[in-house]
């Protein structure tokens, strides 16, 4: 293992061999694409199993889609084949034949789900569906980066239909709701949430809502969207339910999804010189115990001290004993703090005589001994602080990194370094949103708030708050 | 609904139309493919975390691998590619150009993990290395049936490399093993299991072990595979290890997966000329409620008892209530049957009076009235006992279908039939195996008995009883 690059200096070098390095994941023989290592999928499962319990508890169920959507089905919504159609992978052969229709890779579903609704739905009673599809999707990208934008990349995408606007306009929202809890409260990421901008909608939406942090280098990170899909998709597919009146209706849709971009989004909002951070609500080791061994010493007994600790734990806490004896303590040390294991215990014959053990937290807050009579209780303590101070420093680097601020001639250089976002006004004209185009921004999103008289840009008042940054 | 086809007149066409009925699974607009429904999902989800449980239990670790895979990769292994070639989907073009090299979809992943193995593995310190993925993979096939044989099917595949042959062996047999007592105790599918002969091995594997039901019909079905892989791979990938000996060597793979499939096994295994019939252990919904609607009496106290008994079972059993107003309790009894529900409960305004509720078994063992006082120990026990004899009478009716037999002369036009399999003795001739191609079937393992003297077709010694049938 050779050292990691700087964070401060050199952060996107820093990002990509912290996730090389703590094995989260590779480089795959395929253009764009990663292999997601155990250590990385254990993480996902673990992201994957809260926002699945979330979906579930909201009254969705999930299902499974066809990888392959015929060309054609793309091409009945104007807008959606716009979109994507410069990064679609296409099948034109397959069972040693040439196909008469190609087949793209789904780049998401809407298509093919809104072809089986249209076949599913008939009444207002089949309302609202609300289905969820964990699926790998494929998007053809020319710049990549492990998690943050792959070729491949794995994702949900809620899919739903409703009898009013109404219903669909609050789906939109309690998912996006669930997505920022899952951020805040399992990931400790503080983000800013509300609608895009006309420009950044999804291809197809009427209305889409982002939740976004935005990263220690200043740079937002949209991580997941939540959409109100225009009638046109109910259409271009003949989804017609017969509603309560008799009459022959085109339900309301809605989209969301939230992808294996978290986390990159983790890496990046918690992780320092050290390595990765992970927040103990999703690691997949929260407690790394490491007996210290000493020649002369009984390392057997250290062993079983660990193990009567890690059985404690269980169903509490998911423990790991490092019993590797080639390896030095220090060299442990590194490791687990590479791999951003939130809480270690260190336990050596002194410790033992004294029937105590060393809790070290990862973010260095206190180095402490407690007593073996009630480490289980210590560390499970420990672990929740560990959770809170994440979201704790992280909110406050949240509000270094986003400046109130009235014009864009006072803070465009800044904007344009990427060091900053700006809570800015905007009179909701594309013509002052194309002007951010010269500093590489963009505006993330619209805010429920109106704190600027005026527009960033020009001198007419401003409709609401806007996020303005440079983005990944 | 319609009716469904008579099981015992036309089974393959009840075989599709149940599926379709109790929407387990629907056509999709893409060749060959299916789109598994809420109900087949939420199935297929409870058979994943059992074996995802089982696969973590014995040491692996999930990981997540590329979908697409150079075509190169898959030529370095002459077998093979000889074996997939013609099943193959490829990508040729992508974000708007020609690739150089086309991609396929994965058939399965083992040259691409190899390639990774090479990287990963360096040292004995790094074996054994036990990796499982959970995927969607693609083959191209001519005739398809829901779950028995789609050209996208999901599955899990492990990969593990191992120092020696006799680790490798084991591994072999302990995933084989995994797969018997998901089979047997949690699908309650009873299974013939043993070594494929040559013909039939996995492309590239050196042995092949299999575990395989006899469907009600006669035919086997392989329900899934374990493999010692050929160590051609290892050469092919240049995967080396420093052995503890210090020198260069190769490691020994084995891969072994379970498909889908499963579910094709379970509708076929239990299924009734009601529906499905499914085991309590991995069904969706283990208990519906269905309250008896009378005019004149109070509905919402009868759904209130129908609550408190779903609370009493929470995490110990999953409860449907079907409050639905507009359809008949008629109606409703033939749904959940169709859908294969182990174990229905009714309650009316009198068993109310009388302080109890029905409980109605899908297999028809028994409909007895239980007193509410004690119903959640009652439905769990009932839920057992369902399971139990769902293993019996499938073990039963497998013993009716495999037949003892000697000669190929006395069993042959039954065999073409396809109406039963046979234990027969078999010389391990080639010969004498292709002699079946005349009669549709196929050597579908051999057993590590021996109660035949000869073989099946000629007079020389059976090395070893092998099971004889035609196959899904």
């Amino acid at each position: 293992m050779s050292k990691l690059p700087d964070i401060k200096q050199n952060f996107p070098e820093w990002y990509q061999e912290v996730i090389y390095q703590s094995q989260l994941a590779d480089q795959a023989p395929v253009k764009g694409c990663m292999v997601i290592r155990p250590y990385g999928t254990a993480l996902w499962e673990n992201i994957k199993n809260i926002l699945d319990k979330k979906i579930k508890r909201t009254g969705h169920q999930n299902a499974i889609f066809p990888l392959l959507i015929p060309l054609s089905f793309l091409e009945k919504e104007a807008k959606h084949v716009e979109g994507f159609a410069p990064e679609l992978a296409i099948v034109t052969h397959a069972g040693g034949e040439k196909l008469e229709e190609p087949y793209v890779v789904r780049p998401t579903s809407e298509t093919v789900i809104h072809y089986m609704f249209a076949l599913w739905i008939k009444s207002w009673r089949d309302l609202p569906m609300k289905i969820n599809q964990w699926a790998n999707v494929m998007r053809w990208e020319k710049r990549t980066r492990p998690f943050l934008r792959t070729t491949e990349f794995f994702w949900q995408e809620g899919h739903t239909a409703h009898e009013t606007l109404e219903e669909a306009d609050a789906e939109v929202e309690t998912m996006l709701n669930e997505y920022i809890d899952l951020a805040e409260n399992f990931l400790a990421i503080p983000v800013l949430s509300g609608m895009k901008p006309e420009s950044e909608k999804f291809a197809g939406a009427d209305k889409t809502f982002t939740f976004e942090g935005i990263m220690p280098d200043g740079k937002a990170l949209q991580m997941g969207t939540s959409h109100l899909i225009s009638q046109n998709f109910a259409k271009a597919f003949g989804i017609l339910f017969q509603n309560r009146e008799g009459v022959q209706a085109y339900p309301f849709l809605t989209s969301w999804g939230a992808s294996t971009r978290l986390i990159g989004a983790l890496v990046m909002t918690h992780g320092d010189d050290k390595g990765l951070v992970l927040p103990p609500a999703v690691a997949p080791i929260q407690v790394v115990i490491v007996p210290i061994f000493r020649k002369g010493h009984d390392a057997q007994k250290l062993v079983e001290v660990a193990q009567k600790i890690a059985a404690s734990l269980q169903d509490k806490a998911s423990v790991h004993i490092d019993r590797d004896e080639h390896e030095t303590p220090g060299a442990k040390f590194y490791k687990w703090e590479l791999k951003g294991v939130p809480l270690r215990v260190e336990i050596g014959p002194r410790d033992l005589e004294q029937n105590q053990a060393v809790l070290v937290d990862r973010l260095g807050m206190a180095k402490r001994s407690v007593s073996l009579d009630h480490i289980t209780q210590e560390i499970l303590i420990t672990l929740d602080a560990i959770q809170a101070e994440m979201y704790k420093r992280a909110k406050d680097r949240l509000k270094e990194r986003v400046l109130p601020s009235g014009k864009l001639v006072e803070f465009g250089n800044d904007l344009a370094n990427g060091s900053f976002a700006y809570q800015t006004g905007w009179c909701q004209s594309p013509e002052c949103e194309k002007v951010l185009k010269e500093y590489k921004a963009t505006i993330r999103c619209l805010l429920d708030q109106a704190t600027q008289k005026t527009c960033f840009n020009c001198d007419l008042p401003s409709v609401c708050d806007v996020i303005v940054a440079r983005a990944y």
